[in-house]
């Protein structure tokens, strides 16, 4: 091992490489990106790089191998494990991609475009609606969320269910490797067996491999129609026979199929005021359906949706359901949908869990899991809801009635999470479906996850930054292989 | 370094482990899998492992390991590139997969099988179809090719373009470590952020970095209608046009779009008698375009490929057109398709490339190639065919007329595939679009593919087999670690 140079030294060639705008050891203008936006995590950095390109990249990341100082790759700061936050220790840099902001080219004929890791989501919308096309995947955070934070994390969204995860868009990748080097896949090939897929190594490994510069992405015809309908239900195991129905019926028109159970439904309505039921009457269970299509009309999907749910009504399978009779309405079920975190956080604590299992499994799952806990955890009430079509949902524990804020997480938190956690990994499942494993998870995942794999991941880790300098204590802890 | 034990005494304790059916050293029973199908490839084996179980495989690999005695790992030995065929050393042995072959199951409303890796891909098309369901992928192997083999290798096909590769079809994946340990990720899952993905290394891999044993495909629902048509076009640049209107007219029912030269057609027609031209005029190139949905049927699809047909002749796009009135005929235009290759052969000797470049680069990738490969080689042929859809073409460089079989590609084959080859670099290709490395390309792999990219394969391959027992030789070859 080479001896360690001082911060001073490291600082001084840094500032000279990236220039005023590209670093600042200011607090005040750190401050921001030393939390995350939840206020779980806080940290300490050495600096807040923010290089303009991916030569400056390549470049800062060859100066702290040769300092031996940590990085923590950054992009919106929106993430929902503290993968982007850095330790307390105040040795690392956060390497911030917002600067690189630029969609480099985008070709709605060949259905892709090109984008920095600093693009915003958000943006990448806009510049794709406006190209007569369409980027199909979305979350809640895409007014924030960046694309190389998207593809570090492998996000989800609710539009999974028909066109995947992040990875499912990403054509092509641009990173930087823990060496300086410059790894250079953007060029889309549909077929390409020169060995292994490197890029696939990269997506969802929350910068702990490499950081991600830029990225090729698919685009998609502009939605021609669309349909949304809510439906009522006496049972979570219909919500999956109406799953396998309307996917027949609505083959790849199926974009989204959301599970709201009624307690999750009428806190909503406890805390929007403005909002209204769907239904009449109360059902056990609701499912939020919507159906979009770049070829069939809004009137054509409504039709064949209708029929398919009106079969569903005559067997007995769903309780009641209505269509949205228009954007608005439709806007108000997804409403009713996207509120329900913020409803129960109003209600009181609770621990929140995005986990996942075999699709076919989930509600029994939902049925077997719910009253272990709370018997478990007497006064607690599990929830889920959300991505019934991906085997993914939020299963909530919401904390007996009086328990006090911060107190009650502090005291039952990690329990309620272990025993959630034990039960998806007995089910076959994953404990982070969609947020990743950051620093949140990572105890749990060495704790839980099978060894074979967590072995591969450290061969793989020590293989690709042998200095253990990328990220550290983010998804995958090993210490530095013994040979370096 | 332990020092390596006998053979005698490795084959003594497989032989115990696996009984009389699972290793042979007979002569006679290993002949036909030393030389691969297509003959160009003749190796040595110190004996035929056929396991019966994962738990076999994964006993034989941790034996290998202690001995030191390297593994070629075999399914139907159809592959294009030698990645079956052992060295002539005759230190390896053969681990046949091909014992293998059950499906664990098959759940066609759940949309998915689990196969083990000796399972044939015609087996698992009729085991699908038995259950109202279809395995999206199809290829001239599928009698002898196994799953194994066919994810090992990530396999193409004919129904890419919608359906995708190998990979795509991959939802789990079970396969036996470089130390004998198993790495189990069949249970699938639609969402895991439980970090790296670790099957889409195994996939493609060519058994560099571990056996596959088994994996879970996805099923799709079964087709409900077909259309077929034979297009004749004036040229290559017009046939893109094309590919993007029928992409748009039909939208994801387009399954196939291939792209077929005058020459290649002629070819056909002269080699098989009873063939005739689909259409009444030659052609400068032709396309045979296939549309498959599980929801519209034959007639509904016809109506709408016939309009976008009748507008793209309106407008001068196409010069003529015809769509298969049956089952027979469409079969008629597929044989036409399908006996390129064997009808060029007939006719003479020709060098056969596998490459891709991006899709819309690929008509002006052909123009600017075949006359440069022509110059540089007086009185050869260029032609190119195959799937224009997925930027892939076969571009076949046919001898000049009298050209001796055998000398003249001894003669003359390095220099055209080195030139090819380099022509596809240059225009950001792949000169292995769908068959793969093996042992064929490995030397121009090293010598064309992007340093920084064999690099992070090499640190891959070194990290998940440090011995270098898996498969050498083939894909990428590196010297064991210092440090093992």
């Amino acid at each position: 091992m080479m001896s360690h140079p001082s911060p001073a030294a490291f600082l001084d060639q840094a500032a000279a490489l990236l220039g005023p705008r590209g670093l600042t050891t200011d607090p005040e203008r750190m401050a921001a990106w030393l939390t995350d936006w939840r206020g779980r995590y806080t940290g300490r950095a050495l600096a807040l790089a923010s290089p303009a390109s991916t030569d400056e990249v390549a470049a800062l990341v060859k100066l702290c191998a040769a300092h031996r100082v940590p990085i923590v790759p950054q992009g919106g700061n929106s993430g929902m494990a503290g993968g982007a936050t850095p330790d307390d220790t105040g040795t690392a840099i956060i390497l911030s991609l917002r600067r690189m902001d630029a969609i480099r080219s985008l070709d709605a004929t060949a259905g892709m475009a090109v984008c920095e890791a600093g693009v915003i989501l958000q943006t990448l919308h806009e510049a794709a609606e406006a190209a007569g096309t369409r980027f199909p995947l979305t979350l809640g955070g895409k007014g924030s969320a960046t694309i190389g934070g998207l593809v570090s994390t492998n996000a989800g969204g609710t539009q999974v269910l028909r066109h995947g995860t992040m990875r499912a868009q990403v054509l092509g990748l641009e990173a930087v490797l823990a060496d300086g080097s410059v790894f250079d896949a953007l060029t889309p090939l549909k077929k390409d067996n020169r060995g292994f897929d490197l890029k696939q190594l990269l997506i969802g490994s929350e910068g702990t491999l490499g950081i991600v510069t830029a990225a090729t992405l698919r685009l998609l015809p502009a939605p021609v129609g669309r349909v949304t309908a809510w439906v009522g239900l006496g049972g979570i195991v219909d919500a999956r026979s109406l799953l396998r129905r309307v996917e027949r019926d609505m083959g790849e028109a199926l974009e989204g199929f959301e599970v709201v159970p009624a307690h999750c439904l009428d806190a909503v309505l406890a805390h929007l005021p403005a909002a209204r039921a769907p239904l009449q009457a109360a059902h056990a269970w609701n499912a939020l359906i919507e159906c979009v299509s770049a070829s069939a009309d809004s009137a054509a999907l409504r039709d064949r949706l209708e029929t398919s749910l009106a079969a569903a009504l005559a067997e007995g399978l769903i309780e009641d359901a209505v269509i949205a009779a228009n954007d608005r309405q439709a806007e108000a079920f997804w409403t009713l949908r996207d509120s329900i975190s913020a409803a129960e956080r109003a209600i009181g604590p609770a621990m929140q869990h995005d986990i996942s299992v075999p699709v076919e499994k989930m509600p029994e799952f939902i049925l077997a899991a719910s009253p272990a806990i709370e018997s478990a955890f007497p006064g607690t009430q599990a929830v889920a809801f959300g991505h019934l079509g991906d085997g993914n949902v939020h299963f909530h524990v919401l904390a007996p009635p009086g328990a006090v804020r911060g107190e009650w997480e502090e005291s039952h938190g990690k329990a309620i999470s272990a025993q959630v956690h034990d039960l998806v990994t007995q089910w076959g499942g994953s404990i982070s479906a969609e947020h990743g494993i950051g620093q949140m998870k990572v105890a749990e995942l060495a704790r839980l996850h099978d060894p074979v794999a967590l072995g591969l991941m450290h061969a793989v880790k020590r293989a690709l930054d042998p200095l253990g300098l990328l990220n550290p204590g983010k998804l995958v802890t090993v210490p530095p292989a013994a040979c370096t």
